[in-house]
């Protein structure tokens, strides 16, 4: 069978697919961008509805990955879509802290999710700046609590958890915590999604 | 604010909802938790209509996780969102070799993608039995070259690629292979959903 095998010209193929089902007067240029590239990862036109970026969300993400700032993950999946390549060369550092020992015993200590268990521990170290929550509201519900008690005060929450207990909820929250952030409106997200809005905004700087 | 902590109940709570939003007779019980398990990682209910399961495909698929069969995934994304903890209570080992150097240096020899290269690498060691392709198509497509082509006789193929450029063809392909597969006809897929599916299978047989 003959089909396109040069992925470069796969994703420019796909790009235009999905302007051409799109009403893409909606979005400025850079949130167009994020919008396209998460419809390309889930070939879910809905995402053209549900993402909300806020004002400074893409000027404050940018401005962040260009000062090399860590990012941090709530799952090893969403860790792993975000491209290493493009985030070393601008000397940004990730990390997931899930599996982590000192997350274990947290959780278990206090009773709460591995997810909550570690947002904690990365609320301790001030370089992490970008908090990318793919999965687990859980984990963006204590994003919140340590934002709202001073503890934390990141630059960008990518807040995009999936699913049908809280998911909703939580990212209705995060709209309220003055920070700049993309977030996906109701149940639907993903780590596929999350990895897909760090990605748009390293292809943005490129 | 107040929300539930408990993963497992957010879990169990998820499944009911998912449940009651379904059309539970269309599926026996062992597709019922395939499908819901998609669904619980998307929020998408598309997903009800879109998965097939072929005939044999759950059988085959327990029984080649059973005797630790090797898993091949084409993205390190769909291979993090495998449970490792479960797969190592089968003996199973996983592998990706999108970044092997042979694959690169065979992508680049024969100028095909890194995701058709580590395809041909992959069936050079017979161990492996269960493909896992949830985002190249170009992956799904040279798979089925290598099986029609007599190199390759998998167990079981999971061919669930996303997008807009060759996604829904190559899964179509599949079909005609006379292997046992589970796939998502049309453009949807990802992953994500890859990883939801193996999952599904091996918490069935715990």
């Amino acid at each position: 069978m003959m089909y396109i095998k040069n992925p470069k010209e796969i994703e420019k193929r796909s790009f235009e697919i999905i302007g051409e089902n799109i009403d893409e007067k909606r979005f400025d240029e850079r949130e167009l961008k994020i919008v396209k590239r998460v419809i390309h990862t889930t070939a879910d036109f809905e995402f053209a509805d549900i993402l909300k970026i806020s004002k400074e969300a893409i000027d404050t993400g940018i401005k962040a990955i260009k000062e090399g700032s860590n990012i941090v993950t709530d799952t090893k999946m969403a860790m792993a879509g975000i491209n290493k390549k493009t985030l070393k060369r601008f000397g940004c550092d990730i990390s997931c802290f899930i599996d982590a020992p000192e997350v274990l015993s947290l959780a278990k200590e206090k009773s709460i999710t591995r997810s909550m268990a570690s947002m904690i521990i990365a609320s301790q170290d001030k370089k992490n700046k970008i908090f990318v929550i793919g999965n687990a509201p859980t984990a963006l519900f204590q994003l919140a609590e340590l934002i709202k008690s001073g503890i934390l005060k990141p630059d960008l929450i990518i807040g995009v958890p999936v699913g049908f207990v809280g998911a909703a909820e939580s990212k209705e929250e995060v709209k309220e915590l003055g920070i700049p952030y993309i977030i996906t409106e109701g149940r639907k997200g993903g780590s596929n999604i999350a990895a897909a809005i760090i990605n748009a905004l390293m292809y943005m700087i490129e």
